[in-house]
């Protein structure tokens, strides 16, 4: 088995991991156009976890991922 | 011959195999917009096989992957 | 000189190899959108050579495809 | 924890340090087609962070950038 | 300075090789929807060159390959 | 701080770097779609600086190219 690279002193990990914490929403834009939102529930070196007001959990390749933006609370 | 790496210790490499497990129904969203829905087979490193309700095997490469969505029950 | 990795032992290299030896009729979506279809000749790390019923052949990348879909016979 | 490759002495990685301490106004065309600006606040190995008129913050996967250009002042 | 590997073992490299001995002309299809035709010149780990009937030379990326063609002669 | 490959014994490494020598006027096709044209500034491994008649630079990621075409003088 092998233990996947994962910099948590990387900005960009950091603020996901921020955005997990406070259980923000946040918008994200994928490179087929597809504009996902929710709050994020856990990400890991491939992929980011989110849900929905249903509860309904999409989990998104990071690979797909064109931009984030946090809403406005 | 190589041994490709694949860490099952991941929450998303996870997820996918109690996928296989449960035998639940899952949404694939692709990069090229295509929507595929089926049961989830195996994974490797590179590709995701699914079935749909009358048997027909299609292999998803991973990199084409843009989120995953597992139907409600 | 590099020999490339090329793992034998993954399900989605194995599945490819079988349907070589098989001479079956598979369908490949590409990330293009295009959909081509033809008996497998060959793979290697990088591409899929197909060949159509006029003895076309074409060479598929593999960064290029987002499924693929064996015929039913 | 790994600690993630970054090479400051390239020039692509140095002129968008530049841009954040200059915090000029840039132009970020994506993959996608969308058209960002903004003034940049960090870069990562992974990601660019902007912000706009607004203070929104919008944090660009660098593998969804097409060009970057820095808007005349 | 690195030497960048190139595996010329593999059938999709030297199919590639053979079509520059072959001066034959090949149709490549890119991930863009464009279809490029002309004789391959030359080949490395990143790119093909091919020249047109005018003798204008266009360097096409590999990562944005879908699939190559060689024409019937 | 990690020292980036980038090996200019390949083919498409020293035509853009001849490009940059020769001030010549290049195409770009990115994958997006858009066609920039420009004088070549600089590359390294991750992009390539061009700059337009009214001394514009754009920055281009290279992951984003799907072919180059100088310009007939």
């Amino acid at each position: 088995m092998h233990t996947t690279e994962f910099d948590t002193s990387l900005p960009s990990i950091r603020q996901l991991q921020n955005l997990v914490k406070q259980t923000a929403v946040v918008e994200f834009k994928l490179i087929t156009g597809d504009l996902l939102t929710g709050r994020v529930l856990w990400q890991d070196p491939q992929c980011v976890c989110i849900t929905d007001e249903n509860s309904q959990q999409t989990t998104i390749w990071k690979q797909a991922i064109a931009y984030i933006k946090p809403k406005a609370s």
